[in-house]
């Protein structure tokens, strides 16, 4: 067992271990922001409208399963902490990008038209398929080569945030 | 917008509208199940360990979302009906399969020998890639040939259930 994995005794089934671990709104919703580069409480409740012991909560229980990890830094005045993904919160990364395609292809916002979410190779610009396969380029691409497009928030699209482990 | 889409007006990004929809704990025990051929309510209610009132609220959520639908059949006496997943809900399917491999790579059950979950090409027996790519037929496989082998429960393969829309 190594420190990235959580001992669930009694579940025989790896969905139900997973689902135990990130399987409710607010921890799907923190780590979606996590992949993006959101790191600190703040900028969390902010992005996410939670409150304070619910955020405090499900951050903890990530820290724990070793989803996220807990890392210092120094504000002007003090040290503080901040959330960073972990290797294995960033292997999560796919059941994200699923759950993005599958929100784009059978729910609807308000604006239909507006542009969608794409998992962009970075460095070619083009959209990756599953298995982060680059058409384009011909090969499959790693995690540091990949940007999430969010039109509705940037036009810059987000590299996907660096694992720390 | 078809019937199988969900009108969630607010919210920008799908990653958000799709756990709207199957973001919590019971909804995603209870999709898994549908795609090993789980329909009815007594099953879903055995196999879970559910509560009656949790699971009609989260069946009739899912079937309002358009990923279930409910089908009629002839009892001995009388009519009932079951959940089967729509087109929609097994598009899903991606998604428990990460959590399938992440769960299995990440956490542990109590029985570090115990087998693995696999995620199988049926035609061939093999074990399938990401995005349902098999390497031993150089073929990506449709959901008809797709198998979920759950070694803990069966020592056949779980063929996925097929969709209804």
């Amino acid at each position: 067992m190594t420190e990235q994995c959580t001992l669930l005794p009694d579940n025989p089934c790896p969905i139900g271990r997973a689902v135990d671990i990130v399987g409710d709104r607010w921890s799907l919703l923190i780590l979606r922001h996590a992949n993006i580069g959101v790191t600190r409480f703040d900028q969390f409740r902010a992005e996410l409208g939670i409150s304070d012991n619910i955020l405090s909560n499900r951050l903890a229980k990530l820290v724990e399963a070793g989803v996220l990890v807990k890392v210092p830094y120094r504000d002007d005045r003090r040290t503080r902490h901040e959330y960073r993904l972990t290797s294995a919160g960033a292997d999560l990364t796919p059941v994200f990008e699923d759950l993005a395609r599958w929100g784009q292809a059978h729910t609807l916002s308000g604006e239909r038209c507006r542009p969608a979410m794409k998992i962009l190779h970075s460095t070619c610009g083009e959209e990756l398929a599953e298995g982060h396969y680059c058409a384009h380029c011909g090969r499959t691409v790693e995690r540091a080569e990949i940007s999430w497009y969010r039109p509705w928030r940037s036009r810059t699209p987000f590299a996907l945030a660096e694992p720390v482990d």
